[in-house]
């Protein structure tokens, strides 16, 4: 178990403990001979250390993404900490508690799941709340569904990510859904649930977030078309008119091709859903940049994404 | 008061009665002399008209936009109806219904209007309050405001249209408000109930809905801030900031300034407002086209604005 | 079979034949009673036709899509021939040739298949070859590719236009595949032949071609996405990221999300095998286009899509 | 009065002097003790500043922004020049000539008032010229209007450099508004006066140029149109569509939506004022960026806002 | 010599003129036999034309682009006047007057060049001074000069027009041309004479005005360059910088790529020349426009390239 | 002849070699005097370096871009190797190999120029392979297109790099030409051998690879235009379509607009030209820039004008 994490460490400390490996660089000294640097991460930041002895063993026995046990002092280096490291070796992940690692939501992920799980039952057309429990019913799939972050960088990016937006998406729709005749409550909560459920194949959330090959090479949408695929052909009569209609939910909430869709949305249930993606993403995101500012000022710094500075001032 | 209306007019009959002069054209007959072409409006549509005789009188009584009363009789000419004018007089508005050359939402103005007074009562900040109080004891702008279109042409493009989307947007914006911290409810509601309050000046709707020369040389967000200012100055003490951030609603409302605003949403309010409206208007008008199409198949005709199909097929 | 093609068919002629009712509509007569308007078609065109009588029979009996014979005579209305349709009835498919109601690639559909096969062979993977096998060992699905067309309007828009066109494209990734070195060429020969799959069930072509629901709603990446996942499972030991490389190179392969890709073309054949669909597809496209414009100009009429003239002159 | 500015101060000097304290933050020391690092401001630049002792006395005692008078030492640290505050208080604004701490005009500002009222004297008719005398008889209006800068970076960014642009672009007016028939000069003169109004609060600058709230909320098009309305009221008898049309010159000078105009030019002059105000900011900051380049290339920087190399070299 | 224009035809007049043959297309009767149809034009117009009998010698004896004589008569055909043609021959085009089949611009061709060679001579810089002179005294290209459309379809689009704009330019650059210091007022001057002098070479103009080959292959601004290049090897030790500069004015006077200039403006005077040319189209572009609209209404019809209405009212 | 590169120098080293002076300023002592700081270039990279003595005389002897001999030590400053310069004193050119200054394509150039010859000699039209050879047998032209490069930055960015595309290209072309009827071979070879010629002038390469003059004002696409024209002329009865078709391959091969050709591909030759130089460029630039990172990590670092990460693994 972590002694003490990366925004803890002082300078002039000596320090053994567990971190992950997320760089590793052999480097030339004048000299001739060889040494090592290196990142060292948990859920609170980074450290940089070098590695003046034993570059053989550490460059051979550590990957980049390893668990690895560290032993070193703490010095100021011009300004910054760095450790210089006397002993590394690699760590078995089943020996830690990768949550030290990671940054993770704020909210209890059991609740949420539960929550969740709840508003799914009260999807009423037979077929969809059959594909639906098949999901909720899949230990392997709840249990990466629970995990999965919701993005690398913009929003919910932390373990639990994806659980805390699908919930806060869907109690959403689920206030929006009666507000126009038209949309079909079901359809649009079943997509609702399961519109980025490609993303917990589409990143590496194991020790880091970090895209998968999968992620890069056919995305989070492609992912959970194919998951969704699967489970459809379990369920018994899935009208083949409700499995377009759902994969075109999947297909088009990314609102354009421009963003990502390769169809945009063609029916009431994909336009809402499109529009509500959007809402829950961007004022979590954007709540989010305002709250991690620590000026006084009425204005954050400039939000490069969005193009502009928000006020974070207000009303009396 | 009208006894038939356009949509209701066979070949062979005989006419007598009031219409819009929308169009009047001079042409010039192959013996040298000359015609009128005339086009007459009401709310279900138009018909063509020609005037062989009393070309003078007509053509220097009546303007494009009079009511008129015509005297005629209906032929089919190469699979148009087309009425052959014997006489056309000026009609002063006050004798007519407008009513009955518009097309006029087809909910209760009256009990929406009361309605939204409702929402407007449950604001609790003093000043705002007192804002909205004061443009709904304004009887001259609140007949306006029961009148007006919300558009030329793309969604709720009729008499008392404005109102009907503001009203269906506050609904929304209530029932979305509670879903985040951090959201100023009544700022928001008070930005949702007159972020489009300048449409009552930008058309023009007395007779046929187009845009004014204001509407077209400063548009509806300028004219609406102008109304704001001018309503913000009467209540004392309205603190500055509040001020500004209200403003703030009206002039971001559009998102971008791709669509038209000359600052993007900078506040968590902003961009909610923007997103409700989106929604509200987008889903109303795809909604109404939708019905709007005839045929038995599962797509719609093409939508240029959105480019492309919808599908209005159902799930059984 | 077929006597008479629209574009033989003269005014005065008593017409017995059958033909593809491609739109029907019902319209209101002066009288009051209805009649129906129609639109016939066979690959050489469309023809109007008008119904007063059996107006009811004929509503009931055939819809939109339908195979009908027909039996009227065709006369000259205002300058357009329009048959005069005195009864029509429904055909089933399976007695007519479909080939006779739409356009069809000049060149040998067997020929081709073989040919492609034939190429198909020299991927030297064993999984590659292995998944091709399948799909060719696969008659249900081999009789629609042979059929399907590769677009509703722009390029190979025919019966066998699907085939033809991936045989260009496989004949040209051959000739290129060598002249790179990197380029996996079994790789790159795979994705070409199955680039385009999902179009058997993007469009609908039994009796005219045009999109398919899934089509529309999903599109053929996505179908083709999924038909390549169900046969790669069947293939024994089929190496994972050998199956994402390989989906990757379907779903990039319009070269940017702004054409439907939903990830740009990460790997060297997929950037290839991009290109070579471009090159592919509008030269065909742009020689079919040149060839069509009878005029003795030097330049093509104007080509919308692309937003230029062409020049068809040539060097002597 | 100022003795010294930040581009004279060498290390080893011991200097006590005013300065813009234009930020201010605390920092943690190795021992868990506090201090603070600075940036003091004036006209020829920028300074870090570091103060370890009476932390909790400076911290409470000034703000960003204020002018400050303080006592230190300067040091070279790592290459860059650092005072080391010994003592630091607020002073009040009245006491220092603000002109010392930021950039201003190198034209004179009285000799340019006077010469703008000379050529809004030669505005014939009657409610322009009424109007615009209303705006120079307004001395406060006058005394920020000879202060405001017209941009924060780009153009004219300093102290007079709106007077200075407004001044250019009304000569310039006055030389081309003669050279097309059809366009009303004195509307192109009052437009081309009073089109950038708003930046006297679109920006702060009474000790740095930055935005205002106002400006970044709300933005200098529809301040200067609800300045300018204001005026308008008070003239008598301001013809409604001539206030439109130069309320039209302000919204749409900016010449689309997607450089902030909420209408394009919709009239000649508002075509011309668009075109003039392109080439007088865009001529002056071209000129001004390579006249800021001191080597001897032909070629300057890369210009990042153009997006390209300007050639600053000359014909013999 | 014309005896009656197309805009003066009356149904029933028999007509023995010459027209230009701007369009003639070979049909087929019902009969089987053989007819053409046929589009005469002039300056005012054009009009549709048919010819049922010496069917043979006309197609074979007259073609596209010919100046011909028709005789014939004029019926009213569903609305819209067409002429029976009886016969028709070519005529040689050294026998018409060329100004009866194409717009002229209104002003004196010969006053205009005067005045722009008048112009030019005060240009100081003695290789620009040869340079220009080279042109002036170039009778040939003096005589294309003068007779250049300035633009196939949006500004000056007229015989003369080239002259019209150019003269127009130069008058405005000479006023802008003092009032910016490090503006070289010969190579503006210079740059402006000769900015658009490929469209000589881009039209074809002896008979109608349409692109040329070139000028859609390679278009006016490659064809001006090598005019330019070509004279400037004329003159003595012209510069080589100079000559650079001279180019790029040309290359970069469409202001970016986007527009067509392969280079953006990199120079004052070049950034100063684009601006220029953008007023002085658009300026007269829209003038035009506004003054071609013959409606009472305060609003042009909607002007699709530039996506908006104008504003023709005055302020009285 | 070289000694030692800028990747061989160790700390503590004394060097006495020639280098290019890339880069010289002068910079002010806290006590008031002056040094020098320098950059000094060879084909391996560069070396910062200071003058602390003799600054007058380095500074009026040698000029940005000089071949300059070097005598110094060199030490470890903060990290970074820099040399103290005792003398600098200029070199001819002629004694020097540029080639050690500047990379070089990795083949052989004298092979390279025999084999595109080669294929240039299988050209059948007379005119284009009078054309050809023309400039095969002009020495100054082949003695710089051996040299020039083919770009600054992006792809065979080095000497000989052109030569390297070009020869890639052509051999390319000849694969492809056969494969689509209605493509003219000759056309097409001349077009894809002479497509950047205007590069040896685009760019200046006797020390070091920048843009010239002639490059930043004119672009070589206009320098191309002006080489084949002068050599056109030369040619004996070079037929007037053929120049406007081949120069017409010049002026747009970069495809659009937008990518600076003054007009896009509008003959089937001119579009395959522009697909085969995308393909040629971009399959060697981003396969460069795959072999470029040293990372076992399947991905490459983001590649910014592609915007993405390229997947750099490969199947087993």
């Amino acid at each position: 178990m972590k002694q003490i994490y990366v925004n803890q460490i002082q300078a002039g400390e000596a320090v053994d403990d567990i971190f992950v490996l997320s760089e590793k660089t052999l480097a030339r000294k004048k000299d001739g001979g060889q040494y090592l640097t290196l990142v060292l991460n948990d859920k609170t930041g980074n450290m940089k250390g070098v590695a003046w002895d034993q570059v053989d063993m550490i460059k051979d026995n550590a990957a980049k993404g390893d668990f690895v046990r560290v032993q070193g002092t703490v010095s100021d280096y011009r300004g910054v900490l760095q450790m210089v490291v006397k002993s590394l070796e690699t760590v078995a992940p089943e020996t830690v508690n990768t949550m030290d690692f990671m940054a993770t939501t704020p909210r209890n992920i059991e609740k949420m799941i539960v929550h969740l799980r709840d508003i799914a039952g009260t999807v009423q057309t037979a077929y969809l709340k059959d594909l639906l429990n098949r999901f909720f019913d899949d230990a392997q799939w709840v249990e990466k569904f629970k995990k999965a972050p919701a993005a690398k960088m913009m929003h919910h990016a932390y373990i639990g990510g994806l659980l805390e937006h699908t919930l806060s998406l869907v109690v959403l729709a689920d206030r929006v859904a009666g507000h126009y005749s038209g949309i079909d409550r079901d359809l649009l909560m079943t997509g609702a649930i399961l519109h980025d459920i490609g993303k917990i194949e589409e990143f590496e959330y194991a020790v880091r977030i970090d895209y998968s090959d999968a992620g890069r090479l056919v995305n989070h949408i492609v992912i959970g078309l194919e998951m969704i695929g699967k489970k459809i052909k379990e369920v018994e009569n899935f009208p083949e008119t409700a499995a377009l209609l759902l994969k075109h939910l999947i297909v088009s909430h990314h609102g354009s091709r421009e963003f990502g869709s390769p169809e945009p949305p063609k029916t009431l249930e994909a336009l809402m859903l499109n529009y509500l993606d959007e809402i829950d993403s961007k004022i979590n995101g954007i709540r989010d940049f305002m709250e991690s500012q620590e000026s006084d000022d009425n204005w954050t710094a400039y939000h490069k994404p969005m193009e502009r500075y928000f006020f974070k001032g207000h009303l009396k």
